[in-house]
């Protein structure tokens, strides 16, 4: 018996495989090789990287790995015996499930940073690891290194959890950060951010929010104990957000956020992403640039946020390596399986519907670029009343010079469906408005 | 073998014992009754309350409990071999380590909220449960729900910490936000406090610092592997702080907190708990009424923060039973120990002494009292200059009547024995100031 109280022999040494070297891989082998002691002090066995594979093995990542790691042999890390976890970091929805399943089929562990891979394939990820009685770390695909899912899946786990509200793609947030502190337009601040290195030169999986809705799909899979398909879940990105809509926000004493907002009701839960308009006063709407949070809500504990960094090598290899570290506690004392993938036991999951989008019901901020004509107004507010839409308030935005004047509208709280058809109305009468209503949600309680 | 790949026999049902049905018992239990059918569907066994026992068998807690869990009988409860798991939720120094040895020597995984004892005894309290190999869960004695104690030993346990900053007494914070919003002087606001339930009748340990310094030295000693005694902290509270103080801070740009700060040096730690200046854009200052939050940076992580209600029945009650949760999955699958207590392996730790408080170099703020004579200015900085402190900036403040003003300095970097060294002079110089000089050091970095 050991000073812990665990009985019967425990690996010395637990080895770890890489499967990409990119920027979280060289930030995961970085973290798992400066910080070797560290890790070792605290889990009690040595954690090793044995192997990296990937097809690029000549350019420097600005890591010194010992020699003879790094190779092109995938075959030969899933068939090493002395590789206990192996860490997935290819991403992207191709070849990378394979590598997982094939590794888990081999008895190993895995960790993987793949919110894509487990937003669409997490189901089949995690019956094959139920089978393969092993474990799956996934940390790092949420929030960077922030630790919110194992927030969500132990360190709150007493809770019924009421919502979730994330910031959870750092791109979309330093955009629209820098268009509120500066009066940029969308183009300029993402055009900033590619300069900065904080968004990709083809943005679209983040600015349309698809990041965020891989996220939140994950986030709320674990709350709930639930599949939760992102497919279902109603997806907006910032494009359509402007200067002109911060400025109008802010007037307001609000912010606009990109947010992945879930809730859990009766029968269904409530799962969303779009540009979402909160009091400025609130935790989330302080947190900005690339820093990612994550506010929960819980029956027991209250509200909870969590921010920090949600990208980059090191704080992602930070979420991977600490991943690497709970299941190396696993392997080493053979108690693999002590907190389920799915947070849930497995048999013990019921699928939870998404509630359609049309069932939403909040207040919505509306600008609509108006002819200056006499009536106007009247016309707009007449079909949102005809749609049982009533306003809390009307402001007239005349900064623009032209034939068309901003018009910014708070509504009551409305239903979703009246408010998209009061919009196909509004926006197929030409005499009424010069371009598209733009849409807000607002969002009132927690956050 | 199960779905989640473990072997052997499982405990169906894991029992609970609860000492102590105060405020934080009575949550607890509300907690494990009310959740109890989530609670075995994430941990995949049983979890009863099986035996609550509490000298006051008789008031209404408002939590129906069934019949015979409650008694007087702590042998019985110890005794009992369907109780697993003990949870001490008694408090104080007295009584509270008994229960918790006596229930270990008993083969009993335990939960405890005592900051107290485990921030004087805590060493003992370790050592008993590795003998004993069973797991000691306190995440409950660091900020009331948010996860804090398990992200420093789990969710970035892949970090060497750099720092560690904490609003840690939500009764401070909620004086302090009471006096910078209001202008309301530290007795008024600690009145309301107290009308409000959020300050005990003997405000002492949280105004004097100590129960902030409490939790600090818990969660230093989790971050870096080592004994911290906290009667070795310099621990000042927040009763010289004046509305006046507030009001110079936010002229500033900054905000006063009680802070909890711990760093990593070279070859010893710095802690100490006292009132605060930190930058109002930090996200610490945001912070506001009976919230703590804390601030962690880490070298691969970065700065991470989390924030929650850190007292309550409920939110504690979250806590408690979240780890109830975790040592339930040790004993159902016999990985007791598989986090040991103290985050680092019991023989892999290193005592790190404390630096002297004198060492300490920082930016202060000073304000003066100072007789509206020519000449005195001078001779203050005359004074300050002799030890070698420099000034940022000098601001009359002329807000008061009478015979004295105030003057605020903010001074350039110096060392905490030079600022003492110069207040000993001046304070005890009549002609300049008419009382002690308030001092207030300024947090430059994280937060």
């Amino acid at each position: 018996m050991t000073e812990g109280g665990v009985t019967g022999s425990m690996k010395r040494e637990i080895g770890v495989g890489i499967v990409g070297f990119g920027t979280v891989g060289s930030g995961t082998a970085a973290v798992l090789l400066r910080n070797a002691d560290l890790i070792e002090r605290r889990v009690g066995s040595a954690v090793r990287l044995k192997r990296i594979v990937d097809l690029d093995v000549t350019s420097d990542r600005g890591v010194a790995l010992p020699g003879g790691v790094l190779s092109t042999d995938l075959r030969g890390l899933l068939g090493d015996a002395s590789v206990d976890i192996v860490v997935e970091l290819v991403g992207g929805c191709g070849a990378a499930k394979g590598i997982l399943l094939d590794a888990m089929a081999a008895g190993k562990s895995v960790v993987t940073a793949n919110k894509a891979l487990l937003a669409t394939h997490g189901e089949e990820v995690f019956a094959a690891a139920g089978r393969a009685g092993v474990d799956v770390g996934f940390e790092a695909s949420v929030g960077g290194g922030m630790p919110i899912l194992r927030a969500l899946t132990e360190g709150l786990a007493a809770n019924h959890y009421v919502s979730l509200a994330g910031i959870l793609n750092g791109t979309c947030n330093y955009i629209l950060t820098r268009m509120e502190r500066e009066g940029l337009e969308f183009g300029d601040a993402l055009a900033q951010a590619q300069a900065a290195g904080y968004a990709e030169a083809d943005p679209g999986c983040d600015i349309e929010g698809l990041d965020c809705a891989h996220k939140l799909a994950i986030m709320a899979g674990l709350a709930w104990g639930t599949p939760v398909d992102v497919k279902e879940m109603y997806t907006e990105g910032i494009q359509r957000v402007t200067a002109l809509d911060l400025r109008c926000a802010a007037e307001l004493g609000m912010t606009v956020k990109l947010l992945g907002v879930a809730k859990r009701g009766e029968t269904s839960i409530e799962a969303r992403v779009h540009p979402t308009m909160i009091d400025a006063g609130t935790p989330l709407a302080r947190v900005d640039g690339i820093y990612n949070a994550v506010h929960v809500v819980g029956d027991a504990v209250g509200d909870v946020m969590l921010y920090g960094q949600g990208a980059g090598a090191r704080p992602t290899g930070s979420a991977v390596v600490s991943d690497v570290m709970d299941l190396a506690r696993n392997v080493r004392l053979g108690a693999r399986g002590r907190v389920p993938a799915t947070s849930f036991q497995m048999d013990r999951r019921a699928a939870i519907p998404i509630r359609p989008m049309e069932d939403l019901v909040t207040r919505y901020y509306l600008r609509c670029m108006v002819r200056d004509r006499p009536g106007v107004l009247a016309g707009i507010a007449g079909v949102l009343g005809e749609q049982g839409i009533s306003l809390a308030s009307v402001r007239q935005q005349a900064r623009r010079e032209g034939r068309t004047v901003p018009v910014v509208m708070m509504t009551h709280r409305a239903a979703e469906r009246a408010v998209q058809a009061a919009l196909r109305s509004i926006n197929g009468a030409a005499e009424l408005v010069a371009e598209p209503v733009t849409v807000i949600r607002v969002e009132d309680e927690n956050p």
